[in-house]
C-alpha cells in the first residue's frame, strides 16, 4: 500500500517535494492551494530556484550531483523525516518510478504520492507490463509473440500480422539487428540479414516479428485510480518528438474519431482497474492512423511533463487529485463527470540551441517576459536573474495554451510565442514558432519521426 | 447600422484600438490571434505602453490630456483613416458609450465594433432604458412610477411596493432628498422630510417611491447579439464595490439558485432581442437575496472590465466574438452550446494605496513578478520599468483565477496573490489578500455597500 490504507483518510499536511525545476514549482502551487505546507528538497545549486523561493519551507539534500541529491534515496527520506513531512511527492524523472524509493518512503511511515512499489515494478518491467495489458484486454502490437523458428513459420506468422513488419533481434538493443520487410517477397532476405547482424552483434541469431507502423502517432491516456476504481481524463497526442523526447503535446488527439477515442480511453481504465491502480498514471499507445488501431506500449506510473494540457481541457487539477487519493480519499470524480472542452497545446521550453544541434545552454537569464492574457498558462522554473544549473535537464518552462478548437489554439500559441522574450541563453522557443506555421503541423499530418526529418530540412 | 449590414460578411482586417491600458493589450491579443492587424491609437505618454509594444502598428492621437486624445472624436477617427483601418474597437470607458463617436466612425465608412449609435443612445438614457426593459418584460425596481400626490396615495402605493422603501426627490441627485421608511408608521414623516429637503435643495418638492433593498447584490448578465438573435454567457456577481466602483468580481453568482439564474439570464436575452442588439453588452441588475428577486438597473453597451471571468467559465473569447459579429457574422454559438464550468474571480489591481484612502500612486514600477501556473490569468498593462502615467485611471492590471468551485478559486486567488510581487507604487493587491481571508467573503455574505463598512473596520 502506497498512501493511507484504502478507505482510511489520512490527509496530507506537510509535503516533501522531492524534485526540482518547473515540476517542483507546480507541486508547491498545488500544495499551497490545498493548505498543505510545501517543503522543497533541493541540491546546493537549486537553493536559488523559483521552487525554493515559492515554497513554505526548504531543506538541502545534497550537492549538485544528482546521485548525491535528487537520486539519493537515503538523503531524500532523511530530509522528509527531518522536516516532519507526512508525505513525499516525487514529481517526474529522478526517483519518480523507483520502486525502492517508494518502498523506503512507506517504510519510513510516510505517504508515497503514487502507486505502490509493486505496481511501479510491474509496470516498469516491459515484458510484464505488456503481459498485464494483454490480460486486461488492452491491444498490444501484433507480433510473433516469441522467436520465429523457421522461414516457413515466419511467412505464416507474417501473413497474420500483415506488412510492413519489423524483424527484431531478440537479444537486440540500440536499433541493431532490426530489418523491415515491406512485403512477403522481402521477408526471407530480411530475416537472414537480421539474424546475421544479431549473431555478430549479440552472439544470438534469434529474431521475432512485429507489425511496423510507418506513420505512427504517440497517443497516451491520462488515468487516475484510488486503488478501487479508476477514471480517465481523455488522451494526449505527443507525436512531435525529437530523439524520443516529446517537445510539443496536444489534447485531445485530433487524429482520433470519437469511437476510437472511447475504446482507447476505456482500455486504459481497464488496465488501471486490473492492477488496482492508485494515483495518476499514463497509459501510452502507438496509434496507427491508417488502420485506426492502437497498441499498448508502456505505462508511466507518475505524473507527466505534459499533464497541464489535460488539466486545461478537463478542468481538473491532477496534482491535487494525486494528493487527495494518496491521502486516502476516493476518486474526486466519476467518469460521467469528466468532460473535455476545447483544445490545449504545450510546448517545452528547453535551454538548448536549435541551431546548434540542440546543445544545452546553461547560463544566466538576464530577463524574461512571459506571454499572458486569455488561454495562456506558463509553468516555468525560469525567472529574471536565474542561472540555469548545468547539472540537470534543460527544461526551463512550459508554455500551455487553450482555445475552443485546434486552429484557434494554434493561433493563440503563435501569439503567445510572439510575446515571449527570453534575454539570455538560446531556447527552443523559435523552433515552436516555425512549427506552429508549418503546414504539416497545421494539418496535423505528422508522426513520431516527422520532426527528425523536418529538422534535416527534408520532406517529412 | 454599426458594423457590416446584417448577413453581409465584411471581415475586419485592420483594427484601430481606440483605448489604452490593459484593455488595449487585451484587444491587441484578440486581434492578432484572428490574423487582424492590431493598431493602437495612443497619447504621448502611452507611447511606451505595453499595448503599443505588442501592437502590430501604433499611431499618435494627441497629448496626455484625454480630451485631446482618447476623448477626441475627430483625432481618433482621423487616425483610423490615416492607418487605413477598417474597424474601430473602443474598449471600455472613454468613447465606448458615446453615440456621436459611434456615428462618426460609421460615417467615415468604418466598422464600429459595438451596437449602433441609436442603441447606445437609447440605453444610455436611464428612463428610456428602464422603459425598454419594462416593455421587454424585464423586472424593474418596484416603485410609484411617478410622483406621489398625497400621503394617502403614498400609503396605498407603499403597501403594494412593500417596506422598507425609499422616498426620492424627483429632481434629486447626489443622495440629497432621499429618505428611508422601514414601515408604514415612518412613511408620512419621511415623505415630509424628503419634500422639505427636496424643496430646499432643488426648489421642487416632488418625490417618488421605490423599493429599498438593504443587502442588495449587483448581478449582471453578459449578452452577445448579432442584430437578429442574442445569447447570454451567464452572469457575474460584482457586489464588492468601493464608491460604486467594482473591485472584485465573480462568475457565476453563487447567491443564485439555478431557477433564478435561468430567469435572470433569459430576461437579459429578451431585452437584447427586443432592441435587435448587436455586439457584446451587459445587463445589470440589483438582486434582492431575501426576496430572491432581481430588478433591471441599466445596460452597458460595451465590453466590461470584468469580462474575463465570463470567458473563463464559458470558454469563450468575448472580444473575438465582438469582432466577428461586427464583421457581419452571425452569433458564433447557439444558446444550447453555451456551457459554464467552475468558478472564476477577478480582482482589479489599481495603483492606489489602500492605507492612504486609495490615493492614486503614479510612479515607476521597478519590477513586477506575476503569478502563474494552473488557473491563473493576468490581463495587465504593467511591466518592469513602466512609468504609470498620472493622467488616466489607476487600473494597471487584473488578476483572474479559475478553479472547479468557489472555495478552490478563493484558495487559488490567495496563492496567486502570494506570488504577486510589485516593486514600485502601492497597489490594491494587499487589500485582496485580506478580503480573500475574510469570513464574510468566504461565506459569500456580502452586498454592494459591505466593503465600505468593512474598510471602516466596522461590522459590515
Amino acid at each position: 500500500m502506497s498512501g493511507a490504507p484504502a478507505g482510511v483518510a489520512r490527509p496530507i499536511r506537510r509535503l516533501l517535494i522531492a524534485n526540482r525545476g518547473e515540476i517542483a514549482v507546480r507541486l508547491v502551487r498545488a500544495a499551497q492551494e490545498m493548505g498543505i505546507t510545501a517543503i522543497v528538497a533541493h541540491s546546493d545549486p537549486d537553493l536559488d530556484s523559483l521552487a525554493v523561493r515559492l515554497a513554505d519551507e526548504a531543506i538541502r539534500i545534497g550537492p549538485a550531483h544528482a546521485r548525491k541529491s535528487y537520486l539519493a534515496v537515503g538523503a531524500v527520506v532523511g530530509a522528509a523525516l527531518e522536516v516532519n513531512a507526512d508525505a513525499v511527492h516525487p514529481g517526474y524523472g529522478f526517483l519518480a518510478e523507483n520502486a525502492d524509493f517508494a518502498r523506503a518512503v512507506v517504510d519510513a511511515g510516510l505517504i508515497w504520492v503514487g502507486p505502490d512499489a509493486d505496481t511501479i515494478s510491474r509496470m516498469g518491467h516491459k515484458a510484464e507490463a505488456i503481459a498485464t495489458a494483454r490480460s486486461a484486454g488492452v491491444p498490444v502490437v501484433p507480433g510473433s509473440d516469441g522467436l520465429v523458428e523457421s522461414d516457413d513459420a515466419a511467412h505464416e506468422i507474417a501473413a497474420s500480422i500483415g506488412f510492413p513488419l519489423l524483424i527484431k533481434a531478440a537479444a537486440g538493443g540500440g536499433g541493431r539487428g532490426i530489418r523491415i520487410a515491406s512485403d512477403p517477397g522481402e521477408l526471407t532476405a530480411a530475416i537472414a540479414a537480421a539474424r546475421q547482424e544479431a549473431s555478430a552483434a549479440f552472439g544470438d541469431p534469434g529474431v521475432y516479428l512485429e507489425r511496423f507502423v510507418p506513420r505512427a502517432r504517440h497517443i497516451e491516456v491520462q488515468i487516475l485510480g484510488d486503488g478501487v476504481d479508476a477514471v480517465h481524463f481523455f488522451e494526449r497526442d505527443c507525436s512531435l518528438q525529437r530523439r524520443r523526447q516529446k517537445i510539443w503535446e496536444e489534447a485531445p488527439a485530433a487524429a482520433l474519431d470519437d469511437a476510437t477515442r472511447e475504446r482507447l480511453c476505456r482500455s486504459a481504465v481497464d488496465l488501471a482497474r486490473s492492477v488496482g491502480y492508485r494515483g495518476a498514471g499514463t497509459v501510452e499507445y502507438l496509434y496507427d492512423p491508417d488502420r485506426g488501431e492502437f497498441y499498448f506500449i508502456e505505462m508511466n506510473t507518475r505524473i507527466q511533463v505534459e499533464h497541464p494540457i489535460t488539466e486545461e481541457i478537463c478542468g481538473v487539477d491532477l496534482i491535487q487529485a494525486m494528493l487527495l487519493v494518496a491521502g486516502g480519499e476516493s476518486l474526486p470524480v466519476r467518469q460521467d463527470q469528466v468532460h473535455r472542452r476545447g483544445h490545449a497545446i504545450e510546448v517545452r521550453l528547453n535551454a538548448e540551441d536549435p541551431d546548434a544541434d540542440f546543445r544545452p545552454q546553461p547560463g544566466t537569464i538576464a530577463d524574461v517576459r512571459w506571454p499572458a492574457g486569455p488561454g495562456v498558462r506558463v509553468d516555468a522554473a525560469a525567472f529574471p536573474g536565474w542561472t540555469i544549473p548545468p547539472f540537470y535537464d534543460s527544461l526551463i518552462g512550459k508554455l500551455i495554451v487553450w482555445a475552443p478548437d485546434r486552429p484557434s489554439a494554434l493561433a493563440r500559441l503563435r501569439r503567445a510565442l510572439g510575446e515571449l522574450h527570453i534575454d539570455g541563453p538560446a531556447t527552443t522557443a523559435p523552433l515552436f514558432s516555425r512549427l506552429a506555421d508549418d503546414p504539416a503541423v497545421v494539418d496535423n499530418d505528422i508522426h513520431t519521426t516527422w520532426i527528425e526529418q523536418w529538422l534535416k530540412g527534408g520532406q517529412a
